[in-house]
């Protein structure tokens, strides 16, 4: 990110829930601490909830003491930063209060010198997407008048289905131009997902081997220890496969796999993102059955603390069969991938949270040269997304001191393990991209579609077929079959270690991994607590 | 290296020298307390010098504690250990001192159950090879009987130059099979450069990489900060060229640049090390004068303290055309390295001590994609070889929290950086092979041969050819020259750093190396002193 941002004004719907609280407050208060934020700029908080911007504002200080990185509580630039959010309580349904945003906008345009420009953000559930757009065009004002722009800002999901996907963009389409509409994918705006372009295409040690000639199989892990939490009620619509795989863990497949792209222009990488949607090999219903798996936690264990099962959540069926575990193995019938497998996996309620991916090269062969040597353990390059941001490398090395004997070592780079590098939060960069109109870190309708159209088989053939849930223990790794769908390949999964890197070798020791010879940690790493941004795990 | 070494006497001719003090005695112990050394064994030291066995044992004993990593003073199994070695003093032309040595191991190998094995070390001044080997020739104890074996261990250098090699080689013939002929290279030995083979081809990130297609040149250096010391004679007779590149030097050539062999025994390795040395492309007397750089220090500074120049040295003339630094860029003529540049530096009283390899991978094109980007600093292997043994790897990532900045990072696995990790000596792993009789990591005669074939006509220019010497200041990286050899191809050597890891930030910024972007710390390293053994370098 660099200079600052367009001069506009942000209408916020859904201003007192838990995305604004937790993170838009503090994302814009990061920009604008940082420099990034024009003067011409104010913000608009819509909810239901009555409360006067003095209110509205006292509430946001109350977030960000909480959520943000920087503490209002410590900052004289605090009052210029809250006398720009203003708050108008209204019921979404309700159109008056559409006339009442026009003429606050209005309002707002002369006083922070706006030139009509306004970002609409839909910080709301999707049941109200259709309300809020379709009384925005009848106040007026979703009118494009170049230069002034209107943007609309929508979180996921983004339907439920191909078809209902499909209606909501028609509807949205008759008001906002698609390249106003900014879908948001929040997993985007993460630093280590906007860097695996840069570690595939920036390094001649990755470029000329990421292909089918080298790679052997590809794991995309994006995995949680939290459950549903409040969140029940919105869950039991979704499940895991809605939820995350139609749209992040596809994304980072995208991402993964795509061509490289002619240029950094937004469209040109959506372009070729939807060539990789494109070469998706479909999931027939009996591929679905053999290369996918659905789990859902029971009760169990998680940290020393016991947690239950999904079905006593808050808002959930006491005989659901929401999946809040999926598995599955992908191929994209390309040149480039053809044969290499793609493991997605994704769960609540599972013993670590990180998001994490693997890309497990080839080994060499077992040629003549090495039979003294055994078993080779596969080279590895491991990008860590979250919550530890890095990159992490496995090679062979020979033991010392012996003669024929190889060992893995692990050389690791954590770009957010010492104290002075924060990365910035992923919406930090999805709002001030989207301010700018810059639509590259957002997901196209043509993402969207095929995304839908490669999962939408799978709701299928799960919704008609018998499922004994739950079959997983709150804690654990998920359902076996999930395992299995890499034994029957002879693989495993490798193993997601999130957390803090130090715990690295242990991690890898716990999960079994000793038939792939992994290295115990001869040379631990710093010692917790300490500014510890390095471990070398190396040869046993 | 594994199970107990054959039996054997061990004869050390030049017992009470430098090296075998320094080096021998603590290979031999440590070989010995860490289990690998057979009961059927015992060492005959010969030296001029009169002395008994047990002042012998007392000299042993005082070289131990001072250079062996396991100290004498605190072993109980000392004893048996000393009591293995005799001593015999004899000039080596003295025909009379091998036959009493001839009596003494006949008694010796009824004492320690020794079916005549004997392996003889010339650990002497190369005048003194012939004079023994024509000498244990006509007392008998050159005679070969299976299963009984005598083997010679030779101390380089190996001759002068072709002619003056071949005519020790033929000497030598006469009485011992080349198969029992063990010329030592030492670097072979170390830990790094046997891992050369390993981190090649036991990796999918290399092997498929490791040739012309992928790489733009190699950096092979051994420098050093020490001068001659009291060396001074021998090296006004030998150089740098003789001294580090006709041995060394090209050695390591041939580790990073030979085809994969067909197995792991001696022969089949060094057939492909020969493979290498063929292909070499001539020095020509004008590629010579382009291609060759030689330079000799004069007084400066080092660490702090002063230094003198090389023709202050004991044993130097005052008017010495001797060299202490030689860099040349080499060619291989063959499909895998064509048109790759070899570049070769070693030197005396330079800034740094460290033996470095570096491997420079191409960069990739500057294409429509990187044009935001700038120039994008090409990707590095380091093989670290001495006093750091480890590997070194710089890629490029996404600088957090900016577009399109890319910066470079390294990654860095250390083996002996961790307190508990003692690789062994070099001198362990070569006394242990040629007592099992492994030729894999000593000199074939045909490598020496060809080595000299390649360096006998820069010898042989440089000999013809006004020099004005000194031309670099100790403490320096040597001639200017040296320098420009890379920046006639648009390159410049990348920075030896030596020392400890954590250092490894400032060394490349202290380098110079702005113009390559390199990134500075931002993880400092774990401070001096502590068990540091690792060290990552990320994004400014």
């Amino acid at each position: 990110m660099a200079g600052q941002s367009e001069a506009c004004i942000l209408v916020i719907f859904g201003a007192t829930g838990d995305l604004a609280r937790r993170k838009l407050y503090s994302a814009l208060y990061a920009l604008y601490r940082d420099g990034m934020l024009s003067a011409n700029f104010a913000v608009v908080g819509v909810a239901r909830r009555e409360k006067t911007a003095d209110g509205f504002r006292r509430d946001i200080f109350q977030s960000l003491q909480q959520y943000s990185r920087y503490k209002p509580s410590e900052d004289q630039t605090w009052p210029d930063f809250a006398g720009r959010f203003y708050y108008l309580p209204f019921d979404l349904r309700d159109r008056s209060g559409y006339v009442r945003l026009k003429e606050l906008l209005a309002e707002l345009d002369e006083r922070y010198a706006v030139p009509g420009n306004r970002l609409f953000y839909l910080a709301v559930a999707p049941g109200n997407f259709e309300a809020a757009i379709n009384n925005l065009a009848v106040a007026g004002l979703a009118v494009n008048e170049p230069p002034a722009w209107q943007r609309l800002m929508l979180e996921k999901p983004f339907g439920r289905d191909l078809a209902s996907a499909e209606a909501l963009n028609r509807q949205i389409r008759k008001l906002f131009a698609e390249e106003h509409i900014f879908r948001i994918d929040h997993y985007l705006g993460k630093e280590m997902i906007q860097n695996i372009t840069v570690l595939r295409l920036a390094n001649t040690f990755f470029e000329p081997v990421w292909n089918r000639n080298y790679i052997n199989n590809i794991q995309i892990n994006s995995v949680e220890t939290v459950g549903v939490g409040e969140r029940g009620a919105y869950y039991e619509k979704a499940g895991a496969l809605r939820d995350m795989i139609q749209n992040h863990m596809l994304q980072l497949l995208t991402l993964m796999a795509m061509e490289p792209p002619a240029g950094l222009e937004g469209r040109v990488v959506r372009d070729e993102k939807v060539k990789v949607l494109r070469s998706l090999q479909p999931l027939t219903a009996e591929r679905v059955i053999k290369d996918t798996v659905r789990g859902q936690y029971g009760p169990g264990c998680i940290n020393g603390e016991s947690a239950a099962g999904y079905r006593a959540e808050a808002g959930v069926a006491s005989a659901s069969n929401t999946e809040t575990f999926a598995a599955m193995k992908v191929f994209i019938e390309n040149f480039r991938w053809a044969g290499v497998p793609f493991y997605l996996r994704t769960g609540k309620r599972l013993a670590v949270k990180g998001t994490e991916i693997f890309i497990q090269f080839n080994s060499l062969p077992e040629i003549n040269y090495f039979k003294d040597y055994g078993v080779l353990t596969p080279n590895l390059l491991v990008i860590r997304v979250n919550p530890v941001e890095g990159v992490h490398l496995q090679l062979n090395v020979k033991r010392p001191g012996t003669k024929n004997l190889i060992v893995p070592i692990t050389m690791d780079f954590c770009q957010n393990c010492g104290l002075d590098i924060n990365s910035p939060e992923a919406y930090e960069r999805l709002l001030f991209d989207a301010i700018q109109g810059d639509p590259a870190l957002f997901t196209g309708w043509e993402e969207v579609a095929l995304a839908w159209r490669f999962v939408d088989p799978v709701a299928e053939v799960w919704a008609q077929s018998d499922v004994l849930f739950p079959n997983y223990a709150a804690g654990s790794w998920g359902p076996a079959q999930a395992a299995d769908l890499l034994l029957r390949d002879g693989l495993r999964w490798w193993p997601v270690c999130g957390g803090r890197r130090s715990d690295l070798p242990d991690c890898w020791r716990n999960a079994g991994t000793a038939g792939y010879n992994i290295a115990p940690a001869v040379n631990a790493g710093p010692p917790d607590g300490q500014a510890g941004e390095a471990a070398v795990y190396g040869p046993h």
